[in-house]
């Protein structure tokens, strides 16, 4: 697509008018998806970002694999925002607990900052828990609503291999009974029915995973290829420190 | 400046690392400015974004002139998120009451989303009253600290034309003593010591407090010009309906 400097492109048409719906304003002219440069070679995009929703039991690697795929986005020269469950149950949710009504409060707060990113052309990526199937896939109806991209990662790994890892020791308190409402364990996790992406932390290494993950990306948004193939320098790198270990085996040791 | 399609700039550099600090993920490598055109004609912004804050009385017009500056910045081509409190108390803040610590709180999140988008190259407004000087400015440091720019725009009017106006009933309720609480009158609010910019609003039409906003912000960030000078369209077919009206007699007419 050839990139025409001059014109600043009137993609707000004279019928746009804003309403609210769900408490968030819409317009109801579709943003455009063209990318602008002005006379003064100010360049503007207005291209509709997306939404990498990791989710899994604590431990499972959700985290670790967000970082090495915010780092390769980042490489390619994407705006990215991580939002993993603890910055967020500081910056936004505190003082809730970990109830049901609390933890869809928690998650749809996630949901709706992911929303405000991604409807603006971020790489959003959530990194919690979200145990709870309804609002994750409320979160997604919301967030393709706007035109964006929504891709569910769930990051699997049987309970027993986390008890055996369990890096906090929290496993081991929750499967003696001492820590209630501890997902997987005390309270519940409903698995995605339909995943855009599995990964299995306990068999794969980190870098197929990444490269998993990549690979889905590229086929739903128009994403910046690298000139070399395969990870950038930031991520082989970072890999390299964990060589051919498994995911599982790179978080234990951590 | 020129674009040149062809090679992606590698903007994350070796030395890019991750921390935490205030509860928000910060890089080392400040992120680079340059607007990136890769192979494919993917064009991805990494420019910084602004916050435009405003603050003021309620009623005194800081959602109406952040509607009408939200239509010229988009008018302009920019990404533009409006965070008014009523949003942000429904999707971020459910069940915070008025007190100093729940204000605090409730500020404090809508200046952690104003902070996500600018750093990402978003326009982002803030039109909640915000009471409080030292949260303002906590809010304006964290901002400037990510490379954004921070604008306070005071929508400043006298507390009798407020009362005289009281589209809401509230001023009433509040002065006769049976709201507590409320902002002004039974509740502190402390005015800015240097904003950027202070719309007096019982005095000024809305055409000129828009220019003045819209002026400032061309001094401070690099903001693509329309090519007819002026107001776009739709914020020029916005104000003929105001025609030469104060915003206040605007506002009481609403």
């Amino acid at each position: 697509m050839a990139q025409s400097p001059g014109l600043l492109q009137p993609w707000v048409s004279r019928s746009t008018s804003c309403s609210t719906r769900n408490g968030l304003r819409q317009w109801t002219q579709p943003l455009c998806g063209k990318a602008v440069i002005t006379s003064e070679g100010t360049l503007i995009r207005n291209k509709k970002g997306f939404t990498l929703w990791f989710t899994g039991l604590s431990g499972a690697g959700k985290t670790t694999l967000a970082g090495f795929v915010e780092q390769e986005l980042r490489a390619r020269g994407l705006s990215v925002e991580v939002l993993d469950g603890d910055e967020i149950r500081t910056n936004l949710s505190k003082g809730l607990g970990f109830s049901k009504e609390d933890r869809d409060t928690n998650i749809r707060r996630i949901g709706y900052v992911c929303r405000l990113l991604s409807r603006n052309g971020v790489a959003a990526i959530s990194a919690a828990i979200s145990p709870y199937r309804d609002v994750r896939d409320e979160v997604r109806r919301l967030i393709e609503a706007d035109g964006a991209t929504f891709i569910e990662v769930y990051v699997k790994c049987p309970i027993e291999v986390l008890a055996e890892r369990d890096v906090k020791g929290l496993y081991k308190k929750a499967l003696a009974g001492e820590l209630k409402g501890f997902t997987g364990v005390s309270d519940p996790y409903e698995e995605p029915l339909a995943p855009e992406v599995v990964i299995e932390s306990n068999r794969e290494t980190v870098e197929s995973s990444v490269t998993k993950i990549i690979r889905e990306l590229e086929q739903r948004v128009q994403l910046p290829q690298l000139k070399a193939s395969g990870h950038s320098g930031a991520v082989r790198t970072a890999l390299d420190a964990e060589g051919l270990e498994t995911l599982a085996q790179a978080l234990m040791s951590a």
